[in-house]
């Protein structure tokens, strides 16, 4: 079976109602171009509020059944398209998370994630504002399948992906805010892209599984004025489960591409490259530790 | 602290003493150029027979005091070098195993470690050969640090890189015997190829933790006549812990670089990018499962 979705890079417009008119027509495009799904990037109603810790912004933390979600539904009606993205969930008083939504075409959830790795380090002080998710990692099933969703900073587990995977995802799909501080030299920056699109990469691959990024695009300022703000690098791509590009990361402007994902070819994949069949699940025991310093290698 | 590791890509050249004067060569090259340590590729000593079964080949199996053990430590005092390669190991009739050796300059056996992850695929019948190893994945101390060591068909497993970074690797090392099937068009290897590259890669950046590899090189034949043999893909290469190239890829002829290990940066790196502080242990307990076709995400 084959199935379109579509990756879309935004820039955060902070006059919300062009905001909004930008989505929809990337939502349109993506439409227009037989997407089933259209993949946005993380928290896409806000600005990347993480940059300074405020109290202030908890204001901005709504209800899965508030203005947004039904936004979302509403979109998803509108543009027959099932919509996967993140908002910033007023889950109750003092508990709030980073929660990824799927939602149908006929504007229901059909499920949610709740970040499990939050990050905190300068510019992304992210601890702060969002408890650790409790949803662990299952698929979510939907029209456009069985949806492996994960948010940013996952990204760089392979824990993540392989538990997905393991409960039968048809692929990795990752809304993202990522960006580069405007300080750093090019060959850090380029290093780091780089970094980020392998490791995704690399899930494909562990995995025989496709694997999906929408990411940020555009310079959002620092309100504390003690850094240069962030400039999000966008590159979001698609690969197949070998790691081969459906779309390659191109480029750090908005942009609305679509991709045809062929569910047949994870299973040729895997039986050319049967690593999931070779798991020594006697020996991974202590990935549930901390850390192991445990004897070193005997001798004989 | 600063080191020298040197990556020997090798082709096995079936006439022994040659085959024994040029791995001499490459060492002390190696040697020369101020290497303190040697990776060379898997099965060192043997043409890669696992390209048939044959219960006859079973007699190329040697104790770890057998005469190719012993011929690593004579090197390893002649060149003063640290050596890290796998034998086929004849460790009990019935029982063989593919088993890196770390040997300690001094001609010693600093540890071992057996293979883990057994590969069978056609043209890799190691299945067949090679026994599951039961060393786990604990890392080897020497003079030249605190090794990961690891065994080519490990290098897709995400769990045994973590595993060995968990318990204090200082780096990870593959010896390695991967090729193409020359019957493979040339799309078909560069994808394979540019997958091997980013899977290593990706467990210097998910740990990071430099990575080294080093491969065969050049065509084996089919002694069955039933394939075009194995074209090994060499492309040994070095990175750094966030997935840099220290000595990139670069040709599938055989080849003796030297390079140098910061020590210092894998805490800078780990500083910056906290992956392993994020670690959900609570949330990964079915990364002991084979599958684990669960319940699907709640709605709320």
């Amino acid at each position: 079976m084959k199935r379109r979705f579509a990756l879309i890079d935004l820039r955060h417009d902070p006059e919300p109602d062009r905001h909004r008119r930008q989505i929809e027509t990337a939502l349109e495009k993506a439409r227009s171009q037989g997407a089933e799904l259209a993949l946005l990037p993380e928290l896409v109603f806000d600005p990347y509020f993480c940059q300074t810790e405020s109290a202030a912004h908890f204001a901005r933390a709504q209800r899965l059944d508030g203005e947004h979600a039904q936004m979302l539904g509403q979109w998803a009606r509108s543009y027959d398209l099932v919509l996967v993205t993140s908002l910033f969930e007023a889950r109750l008083p003092g508990i709030c998370h980073n929660t990824a939504l799927v939602v149908e075409r006929d504007g229901s959830v059909a499920g949610i994630y709740r970040k499990m790795h939050i990050p905190d380090d300068p510019g992304y002080f992210e601890k702060y504002y969002f408890t650790p998710g409790d949803t662990g990692f299952c698929p979510i099933d939907c029209s456009a399948g069985r949806l492996g969703v994960l948010v940013c900073w996952d990204q760089w587990f392979p824990e993540a992906a392989r538990l997905l995977c393991l409960a039968g995802a048809d692929c990795l799909l990752y809304p993202t805010a990522i960006g580069w501080n405007p300080a750093d030299p090019p060959e850090v920056r380029t290093r780091e892209l780089d970094a980020w699109i392998t490791i995704q990469r690399s899930h494909a691959i562990a995995n025989g599984c496709p694997v999906l990024v929408a990411n940020r695009t555009g310079h959002e300022r620092d309100p504390s004025g003690q850094s240069e703000g962030i400039h999000f690098w966008g590159h979001g791509f698609a690969a197949g489960p070998q790691g081969e590009y459906l779309a390659p990361p191109t480029s750090d402007q908005a942009s609305v591409r679509v991709v045809e994902l062929d569910g047949e070819r994870t299973g040729t994949v895997r039986a050319n490259w049967p690593f999931l069949r070779d798991r020594r699940i006697d020996a991974y025991g202590a990935i549930l530790e901390r850390a192991c310093p445990g004897p070193t290698r005997p001798k004989d």
